[in-house]
């Protein structure tokens, strides 16, 4: 106890934390000997005093040494995945894995679920009859081995970084999740833990997003591709902009839906442009070169691993997706254009019509939802759709309709459309 | 759950917290809704960004208000009581208490165990045989009525600042403790609901204190009057030297022992000093004019008050105190003055010698201790002794010379003695 309270003392008044007492503390903290209420004021003294380059690099080190590390270097293949930070309609892993796939590179893609307005790449998955998350380490390497599949998005194990998986529950109901060092060294100790050889981080900035302006997204992201690269693995952040959804789907068979188009080579042009964006960035990475994955969409073999991808993991890629009982449009109250689109709005309406969770453990609904008609730069008069809800509870329409009513902003004149790769750091 | 992360989140934004948010918080805290972790975090959120004078007064009510008040408006003669922060040989509430119900006022001093380097009031007369710390309200009550004895000096009841009590136990194991509102509010709404008229507050300052500047504790004195005030107690702070310990003992029937002397017209000079200065505040605070303390010590009255309340407590004021089974003694080094004696050690000696504890619950040893030989301004040549030290337990001797060790610091020449009363807040 007394060692726990002098290197909270010492992060409280401003000290750096040698690489002993990290390592002590993140050990402890696993072994359950720093209670979680002396965790939970620690992590609020990081949050305050932030961590120097070397403690970073260290607790990362020490999340990463609470469990077990995933080597994919026998595999025949470069190994580069993708991470996300979080945002409204972020869709993009489920073309994003097959495709990368399609072009030579084999993708292990560890991964969440949802909690809050965004949601969790699981549990859009979940919503295709028969797919299962839960994998064994032997299942994740025969399907990266094979190069007809070469793609995996599954849970990460109990063993991947525990540290962390305690750590993230205890800062989520303690304010603490907001710090930039907790923030990259979470997302990197499950990272490098997991085995890749390379790594694209997409860090969403906006109103949408965990970071609300470019400097803290830029911190991050400095602080995530220096920690990943001084751990041997090639990382890159692309900044992207979160102020409106993407795509026009936010739900889980819904977003899946919308992936099918794109990987049939349609689909809305903000996913095709970040798909195809983090798509040459990850191969970049990944060191393959001569392949344009643009090509791959347009003759299907995108399409095909992606078949191969789910099929892989237990699910009926010709099985039709689960609908909602009911649905609820929304119109537009005046005659303009959309000049802005609130992504918070969005996505917290498709929380409370079923497609998020509150807590923990919850069940989400597959068919749950926002469809949205109208987007920044699209012209509506009065009356005139702007987006359909979806729900199996219809008691929860009011709620979510509170929440989506004032998402968009219209006005007499159009504005230009906003970029949405904002910066890059690294590569 | 979420109420408690936004009000964790305000004040992690350095935001003022609501009225509603205080009450709300301390409420749920109580009750075991808002969790320890969540508390702990919220403890270090407000030693970061502190707390306006408007949040301490409502989160000292609300501290208040989760437990039950004391009342001792219906005594026929003024309340006062003394606090101190604690220090090294602090024994002075044992001759001061008796003293000033001699001098016509009703002490109803509820008080605490030590932990850690500074010993306990109560810890201290449970060295006398037969004398017990807990009583019931009517057994106070009926004490304090009785000019005879007019002074009470026992263990706070569970249902007093109940929420103080859980708050004090996380803040001591998650490095929370040093934060100057969440000090006076946990000493000030133990004070107010213990019904008390008056007010004195004995603000430590120097080495072996918790504020270890000038600085710090004008602040502290500062909040804690303000609190007082604002409740309608007559709150006075004299902020004291503690570089040095107080007297020639530190432990717990020794100072007892120490405190006969006072009692009895002797003692050192800084206990008289001190005691008489305490007495006439609370004197002066609880409006009783034309009384001298000193004339009390002088004719024996303060002795005979004593050995009443001794009595009303179950205790023989005439049995023999506990002596030590082993003593070991100190000896100078050198030829010189002492210029300077580190209370800490002198506290870390005494406690390792087994007269205090390490958590809460444990026994303390009634004889084990300190006696100084030689303090700032007394020559000493080399093998002169400077301490004796005690335990039941020989064991121990060892790891208490040590901490003892470089306490004493000797020079050339002889230094002014250091005034102990260094200024005064309120009154």
């Amino acid at each position: 106890m007394s060692d726990a309270v002098s290197i909270i003392a010492a992060k409280r008044d401003g000290h750096e934390l040698t690489p002993m007492q990290i390592d002590w503390v993140i050990d402890a903290f696993t072994k359950g000997i720093v209670a979680d209420e002396q965790m939970s004021a620690l992590a609020m003294a990081i949050l305050w005093r932030g961590m120097t380059r070397a403690e970073l690099a260290r607790w990362t080190a020490a999340m990463i040494a609470s469990g077990n590390r995933m080597d994919f270097t026998s595999l025949p293949r470069p190994t580069v995945d993708k991470h996300s930070t979080g945002g409204v309609g972020d869709k993009i892993t489920l073309p994003l894995a097959p495709l990368v796939a399609a072009c030579g590179a084999a993708v292990p893609q560890l991964s969440g679920r949802g909690l809050g307005h965004t949601g969790g790449t699981l549990d859009k998955l979940e919503s295709i009859p028969g797919w299962r998350a839960d994998l064994s380490s032997e299942e994740i390497h025969a399907i990266l081995a094979d190069p007809a599949v070469g793609a995996v998005v599954c849970a990460a194990g109990a063993d991947l970084a525990p540290a962390d998986k305690r750590l993230y529950a205890l800062r989520d109901v303690t304010g603490t999740v907001e710090s930039i060092p907790l923030i990259a060294s979470s997302i990197m100790s499950k990272k490098i833990a997991e085995g890749t050889g390379a790594l694209v981080l997409d860090v969403k900035v906006g109103a949408g997003a965990f970071m609300k302006n470019i400097d803290d997204a830029q911190a991050l992201a400095e602080a995530m591709v220096g920690l990943g690269t001084d751990a041997g693995v090639r990382t890159v952040a692309v900044l992207t902009a979160m102020d409106c959804p993407l795509g026009l789907t936010a739900g889980n068979a819904l977003e899946v839906e919308e992936s099918l188009d794109v990987l049939a080579g349609g689909g809305p042009a903000d996913i095709v442009e970040l798909t195809l964006t983090l798509a040459r960035t990850m191969l970049a990475a990944a060191g393959i070169e001569g392949v344009d994955p643009a090509d791959k969409l347009a003759d299907g073999t995108a399409m095909d691993q992606w078949r191969a991808m789910i099929a892989a993991q237990g699910g009926d890629p010709a099985a039709p997706l689960p609908v909602a009982k009911e649905s609820l449009l929304i119109t537009a109250e005046s005659d303009g254009v959309v000049t802005a689109l609130d992504a918070m709005g969005v996505g917290v309406a498709a929380w409370r019509l079923g497609a998020g969770r509150e807590r923990q453990g919850e069940a989400v609904q597959a068919a749950a939802g926002v469809r949205l008609h109208a987007k920044p730069g699209d012209r509506v008069t009065a009356g005139a759709p702007l987006a359909t809800l979806y729900t199996d509870t219809p008691e929860k329409f009011e709620y979510a309709a509170e929440a989506i009513a004032g998402a968009w902003t219209i006005g007499d004149t159009a504005v230009d459309a906003s970029p949405i790769v904002l910066g890059r750091i690294g590569g």
